[in-house]
């Protein structure tokens, strides 16, 4: 833990198959005053949108709704949130969906009375809020992003082809989180899938950097060790209340700040995956799984003693009798292996990617500069190349 | 993660060299009359009670010291503490110490204003507090017991032989903690690996109860592999600040909740060790430490598939062309040999305890549910024995 921290995480998680019991008392917490944001109406569908619907009526609530939170949340949907709040004056803003809802809610908490353009101040400057900030409550549908636990708020720019993250402190983070592992057992595989994909890289991005011996890659190892084998168990039966609840509190884990503490991280797949998503709007996840393997083959010669230490702690390879490079490639084609297994797309093409785009996603891709190598330009256009 | 849950573990921490640095804007939190709680005056010698007092008269603040507080704080001293916050209507108890200390300022903020006996009502009827909590805040100099960010407070009864640990809810967390590792390295090594063997212990008795895959299990198995490379270095190089560190941030989340969410957990070593705490006064961790071989060969056939698990995941054990069992009691071995590395005490006899005293200790020891062999009292008596 060579650098130095501060570390806070106020969230109340309420997990298990009871959770939203808890519901009700969360917001008796808050006013009378709840802007209700979800996405495409499957929550009305599968019986979630009527449980909440149920205790914001026992907790006395005036209900805005604010339906049709997109996969990637736009700028002119979260300009549209943040009249909702202003013009009725939220007490709170109640996100039923996955990362996207979430992301999109947290987005709006700081940008209703926002000064300035939220998109200019936020993820273009990088600036942190100075306003008001709404309260954000979440009940998770759909798991993947972590954002039920952290400041994270990924917003799309269509206009300008940029898809953006900023990561805000405590102050933004869900107030609390309702985590029932049930609820995730209606979503489409390949949307399951990819947001295992999106766990995994989370964990990689922050352990793929620094040189110290570090306790916060010693629980991301767990928390890898974790997922393959859960992951394993859901891609067989969707219905496996263990393994997908391992996944849910994996995800939470992987990205709310507790694994990046006093370490380097690096971000880049998440970089070039944001690129091709805004250039073909594909699902999170798979833009991720799309390009992960050429990147990390691709950067492996510049980290090989922590590619050597993957293969071994997370991967289970037997170093005998082999080099340090042979025991890095074996644990990357075990990943490989894996991303077959559970059915993730390993291309950018079957994204919708096609080879007259590469120089328009490389213009979109960020430079990240935690990684074992800082890519240029040449780089991004090789790696993507390798992931057509 | 069968179990369902709520998990809320607010405590800021600052962390790494310059940590001190947050003391003054954590103070300007608080009202003005601080009760500074510390041990057997260390800290004024090392330099870091001048540093606090510093950051006292910074924040504007009238100081009520409470020093002497002891390695196992009793009932008497928490009656102390306790009428001092009440005498002077204090708004923050400042623990600076170790886990002792910190445990003793958390007695004390939920006994000062208590309607009832303290020890009767948190430690044998084990209620929870009724009564207006004062906020603590910590500033670490030991490490070991993770109360710099859990509800835990262990208070000892020395008219009736019982050490008891209450474990209290959010709200009694300290409000933050400052943890520098540098503030550790002044600390003797019998007191180092005695903390270092108390970290291992909170994991392991966590571990090793239930049978489902959780998440949680992973967790505690990166936190063990980085505890058993840092706790090498540190006895190696005690002024090693990444081993130190990593052994410091281990410490915190050995202890604060999340390993032991979803899942069951045992604490029957615990309980074994504060009873010969009782009878001895001992080093907390050296009386963990004494027990913890015997007591896990006793359990090991009942628990064999973890056993085997922990032999594989935590120590590398290579499971070729042998049995369960073997593999199992390699994984201790292993253990036993890293014990005597770092050099903890292994058997209770060096504590103090004689064959005459068994019968007593094995009275004050507490039989919990949650291990992989639920003790009868002639079950204790020989892990006792086989202890001396």
């Amino acid at each position: 833990m060579l650098g130095n921290f501060t570390y806070c995480n106020p969230t109340r998680i309420h997990f298990g198959k009871n959770a939203i019991d808890a519901l009700v008392d969360e917001l008796n917490k808050f006013g009378k005053k709840v802007m209700l944001s979800y996405g495409g109406g499957s929550i009305k569908q599968n019986g979630i949108y009527e449980q909440v619907i149920r205790a914001l009526k026992t907790a006395g609530k005036e209900i805005y709704e604010d339906g049709g939170v997109m996969p990637n949340p736009t700028v002119e949907k979260l300009a549209e949130g943040a009249k909702i709040v202003r013009d009725n004056d939220i007490d709170l803003i109640l996100a039923v969906g996955g990362g996207s809802t979430c992301d999109y809610a947290k987005a709006v908490s700081v940008s209703a009375y926002c000064e300035d353009d939220p998109w200019e101040k936020y993820y273009i400057r990088f600036e942190e809020p100075t306003c008001k900030i709404v309260p954000v409550g979440c009940v998770l549908t759909m798991v993947g992003t972590g954002s039920e636990m952290n400041g994270g708020a990924v917003i799309t720019n269509h206009a300008k082809k940029l898809k953006i993250g900023h990561v805000f402190g405590s102050d933004v983070f869900p107030k609390f989180a309702i985590l029932n592992p049930e609820f995730t057992f209606t979503v489409p595989k390949y949307q399951m899938v990819s947001g295992i994909f999106d766990i995994m890289s989370h964990i990689l991005e922050q352990y793929f950097s620094g040189e110290d011996d570090n306790t916060s890659d010693y629980i991301a190892e767990g928390l890898m060790r974790s997922l393959i084998q859960s992951s394993r168990a859901a891609v067989k039966n969707p219905q496996d209340y263990e393994a997908r609840s391992n996944i849910m509190w994996t995800a939470t884990w992987a990205l709310n700040t507790l694994i990046a503490q006093g370490k380097s991280t690096d971000w880049e797949v998440h970089m070039l995956g944001q690129a091709v998503s805004a250039h073909t709007d594909a699902t999170h996840g798979m833009t991720l799984s799309a390009v992960s393997l050429p990147y990390y083959r691709y950067i492996l010669p510049y980290g090989l003693a922590k590619f050597r230490r993957y293969a071994l702690n997370v991967w289970n390879v037997n170093p005998a009798g082999k080099t340090d490079e042979e025991i890095a490639n074996e644990g990357l084609a075990a990943m490989e292996a894996w991303m077959k297994e559970i059915g993730v797309v390993t291309d950018i093409r079957t994204l919708g990617v096609t080879e007259d785009i590469i120089e328009g996603i490389a213009d979109s891709t960020l430079i990240m500069q935690g990684g074992y190598k800082v890519l240029t330009r040449a780089d991004v256009i090789s790696i993507l190349k390798a992931s057509l």
